[in-house]
């Protein structure tokens, strides 16, 4: 079979503020031949995600995304050719693909999909977001019910499922997003208790919808909003770091100023990583699941057409234009 | 017994930057009288305590010290007077009696101290301060044996004591400290393994005396040495958040702007305080005991003299003058 040529976004200098396309440079390359042990993925769908704002400026939980070499990006896409022989011709596959066309892998960190499970459900629910939510809610927050759970970036992939992984665990849930159309979609559609829109006056906003302080904050945002909520933190109130998305795109960080809250009430701050759970999986993908089939939890996707227009998706997280998943359909 | 008059220091005015005289008011009252259920006790030693500074601006884990009324402080006395049928006439006790000469007591948060207990013993290791380094260290930072501990305000009160009780435990333990002698006492009294000049270039020094990363951080100060110590965290380190004291005389705190290190280390910052540790006290006075009679713990008290030098000692904590424990002697 001939394979046409394979287009990549390589990274060609570090960003500023939201991701330009000049910062990238849209690449043909052949598509390459998989060794022994390898196999070739024709990458139908790609994630969008906040994290690439980060592995593209700094040092963390990756070594910087090095200038020059294919943008790291995760991606649903099916076998094509194989010299694997876990990985036969035709399997649908999730992974660290890059963002690009065409990719050779040896099967590390790759998941091979059910093959009745949409590439859209895959990347929504069940794969990195879903179980970021799941383990964040359950493993680090901890929420008991009857307890008050807020939620930022409540209308994003991850925060949209741990607000209603709160209320499946019997909290009263509060979501803060951007825009009054996000929080309407979190009430009406995903059974939130109430929905701030953080543009307006956020503690004002917290003091009335949380009367009784908060227990549990999942925090996708960091910045103003952390410190907005750490002011109504209860005792023993856990802080769940999953994301500082106000941040990725500032030179410098907005500085926490609220953190005497952590003494006041004997509370903590917790961060954590979606990699940690590897061994995990199964947990989160049979709860996910199961609350999908029930109709408990639901999922949106913002689909993006063509690789071409992959860093514009990227930038619908970082400006808050996205509701739900961002996905760009290669 | 004719007592003389009480001398008390009232608060006038909400503190800016360091206390000032002129924020308070060294009133004279009558000596008061105890009712039934009640005692009196003459206070001979005050703790000078930066939480105090928290006390009289804010809202905290205590509600606001009122205008008008006595400064909160924790002190050591005997009491003179006795209607109360456990604390008897001429028992050593410690309770947060306020900044004054005399004070009647229901018993309340009142400890007698053993007689052969000294005044300062009680109130630099056996009280608050042994309770908080020692739970501080073990409950919430939960060192291991070869980890690395870093302690800030590490010539202070309790900062002095967690590090030595991380040597205790088994870590290799640095110090932050703010003059060149405080960390020569740490390095050489003390037992620390080394010592770091915060005024000096505090990253920089981080990294050369961390060179494996930083496991526990018993932070005392808050500001930029904790955002300098987020940098250098490990993996699943543990951050104890004791005081903020660089915030304390600040009109707005020092943002924190490497609080993204949680995420990328999978890390915590857990705030306690001491108050909730009343009924494991004992277990702290045995182990703090036990260490003091074998020479592995050592304290050093900063006297002051006189209760009219009561507010010039809490500043000593504040303008970082103090080694180790201050205490007014009344």
């Amino acid at each position: 079979m001939a394979l046409s040529v394979n287009r990549q976004w390589r990274l060609k200098r570090r960003p500023t503020g939201t991701f330009s396309e000049a910062d990238f440079e849209l690449a043909t390359a052949p598509v390459p031949e998989p060794d022994d042990g390898q196999f070739l993925v024709r990458i139908t769908h790609l994630s969008a995600d906040p994290t690439q704002r980060i592995w593209a400026h700094e040092d963390s939980y990756l070594p910087i995304q090095p200038i020059g070499e294919v943008m790291r990006g995760i991606g649903v896409g099916i076998v094509e050719r194989s010299r694997h022989p876990q990985f036969l011709v035709g399997t649908t596959v999730s992974g660290l693909f890059g963002v690009q066309a065409f990719a050779v892998s040896d099967g590390q960190m790759v998941n091979p999909l059910p093959p009745d499970l949409p590439p859209e459900a895959a990347l929504a629910v069940f794969g990195h977001i879903g179980m970021t939510a799941y383990f964040g809610v359950t493993d680090i927050g901890k929420p008991k019910p009857g307890e008050t759970m807020v939620v930022s970036g409540a209308a994003g992939a991850v925060g949209s499922l741990a607000g209603q992984i709160g209320k499946i665990m019997g909290c009263r849930v509060i979501g803060i997003a951007g825009t009054d159309e996000k929080c309407e979609w979190l009430r009406s559609e995903l059974g939130f208790d109430a929905a701030i829109n953080y543009r307006g006056n956020l503690s004002e906003a917290l003091r009335r919808q949380c009367p009784g302080g908060v227990d549990v904050y999942f925090d996708n945002t960091g910045g103003a909003i952390l410190d907005a909520v750490l002011e109504r933190i209860n005792l023993k109130a856990r802080i769940v770091l999953c994301g500082m998305i106000s941040d990725y795109t500032r030179q410098h960080a907005l500085g926490i100023t609220n953190l005497r809250y952590l003494i006041f009430k004997r509370a903590r701050i917790e961060g954590f990583l979606v990699l940690d759970y590897g061994p995990r999986a199964g947990e989160a993908m049979q709860a996910l699941g199961g609350w999908l089939q029930q109709g408990r939890v639901k999922y949106k996707v913002d689909q993006v057409q063509g690789l071409e227009n992959a860093i514009s998706a990227m930038n619908r997280l970082l400006t808050g234009a996205n509701t739900s998943k961002v996905i760009v359909r290669v």
